[in-house]
């Protein structure tokens, strides 16, 4: 992999991640940009006792554009969008509109191809490893980033979802908190320990695995909250991407590929999901957390999605109109 | 107000909650139903110690049928409604779909009004306050079953909320646990005593307060996680509904169709919302529970939703896109 870091028209940072042998990138951006407008605030909530962050200037971000007008596809004939070269294999740079920024953290965009109608489940096992190795890459680097507590890599794919840019992508949250999940799971497993290995274990002899490989298992967890949900855990304690092995990263893109395709193939079209990646807080608990990727949809039949409602919404209490273990077995199959 | 427990075909509890004076009800429901095929399972998440519950057979529920088939109306012509009666003023019955039933708990469907096309926001303050009355009847009975642990009141509204069913009606749900939201706010005020007391102060001499009674204060709170959110408090601290005086229950009548109604008045259409009863558990913390309505809609903007997606469904930490000085003001204009 070469890494090629460079600057945006308006400060923000870019890096490109390259396969090997790949031709060298421009990167001069010749854009007249101004500088960013980004002043998320950071709000306390004394009731629960975490954090919100308020992010007014998104209100205008760019929303469902053309292809044509794609600004995560590479600039070309003329037309420059927001990757200031003629092709890339994966690219990250710092989002326009931020919902993390400054004091508040930091928002980044991961571009998994310059193949504007690929998705991640489309991705050779050796491009899929280019962007985990991305993903380790930027996890690393932000960790060392003042104010930064958590750092959180994730897709959305579909419209269903919220999506605003059909082009493949992923998004790394680098927050100045541990977030409400992450907390709430560590605070469970500092009083048991063994918790991940043993959720784990009994996971692997259970009626819900989906696929496995030497060093990871997917399966629907017990009491999965969506209607298709998957867990794909390692088999060794791992606080991060950056701390998995060279065999674990590419057994990972061959599992993570396996996985997406199988929820692919459940509906006549792609499946709308949330690629969660959880890893450990960047100063605490690292020899506690357990590395894991969460892949979920609220597709619950083929033209009916799960909303978060009253229950969900208000009262953190999930309610799921599918059998786990049905899940599990159509995945299978 | 007089109450007329009745059963019907299949064996499900329905109350009528009539203004004095109304007249007497026909309780004997002459369809030919199946009984209830619910068999909800609680499930435990170990990883957040939390329960999730699975309801497969919900899957068929009733969705979205045209107004000629309601089963929410009064039954009438020959047809055959949920309500074995010719009109109600308010009426409460076990769900025949339902997320929570015998050993995991109970959910009913309140109808607000006999009027298809009305909303809680129409109704006069006398009608409002009579869904006040049966919420708090509920409430207390609910309270009382073996294994219930906390009674929740809510509406969602709207099809953006996922609203099956169009007839003005809230929902109960009655869980064999505390539910997640609530432990971790009655976790949060046992560390920090006079926490609720201390919010509703500094919300009532702050920017961004939206209404206020004599007995009640509505505002949008300063970390509101969704564009529009409004939480509506009573001047002192009580438990849940049951707990409220008479003069509490006008006065919370006619504020809450205040803030609904300057909610809707927001954009062209009637704001889709979910408005969430936070109540005090039923056996514990009743003393620190501080009872709060909370109504919050996903809209940020006339043709735009807010979506749970990567931070908020993922890691538990919401990005809000709008000030909520801003909003508080355009809810007060």
């Amino acid at each position: 992999m070469r890494r090629t870091p460079a600057r945006l028209a308006d400060g923000r940072e870019i890096v490109y991640f390259d396969h090997d042998g790949a031709p060298p990138r421009a990167t001069h951006d010749p854009r007249d940009l101004p500088p960013g407008s980004a002043a998320p605030q950071l709000r306390h909530d004394p009731l629960l006792d975490e954090w919100v962050t308020i992010a007014s200037h998104r209100q205008d971000r760019t929303h469902l554009p053309a292809a044509a007008d794609c600004p995560l596809c590479p600039s070309r004939g003329g037309r420059h969008s927001e990757v200031p070269a003629e092709d890339y294999d994966v690219v990250v740079f710092e989002n326009r509109f931020p919902a993390l920024a400054g004091d508040a953290g930091r928002c980044e965009v991961v571009c998994f191809t310059s193949d504007h109608d690929a998705s991640f489940a489309a991705l050779s096992p050796r491009q899929a490893r280019l962007v985990i190795d991305a993903l380790a890459d930027r996890t690393a680097e932000l960790s060392t980033v003042p104010g930064v507590e958590q750092v959180y890599c994730f897709e959305n794919r579909g419209e269903e979802i919220g999506v605003t840019l059909h082009h493949p992508h992923g998004q790394i949250y680098a927050y100045p908190f541990v977030t409400p999940r992450t907390a709430r799971m560590l605070s469970v497993a500092r009083a048991r320990p063994g918790l991940f290995a043993e959720v784990l274990a009994a996971e692997r002899a259970g009626p819900r695995v989906v696929a496995s490989t030497a060093h990871w298992t997917a399966f629907v967890p017990a009491a999965a909250r969506w209607p298709v949900e998957v867990h794909v855990f390692p088999h060794r304690q791992v606080p991060d991407l950056p701390a998995l092995s060279d065999e674990e990263r590419d057994d990972l893109a061959a599992i993570q590929l396996d996985v997406l395709r199988r929820m692919d193939g459940l509906y006549d079209t792609p499946l709308p999901y949330i690629a969660a990646w959880h890893q450990a807080p960047v100063r605490a608990d690292r020899e506690r957390a357990w590395l894991h990727l969460q892949v979920f949809s609220p597709r619950r039949a083929a033209g009916k999605l799960k909303y978060l409602a009253g229950t969900e919404a208000g009262m953190g209490a999930f309610s799921n109109d599918v059998l786990p273990e049905e899940t599990a077995r159509r995945l299978r199959s």
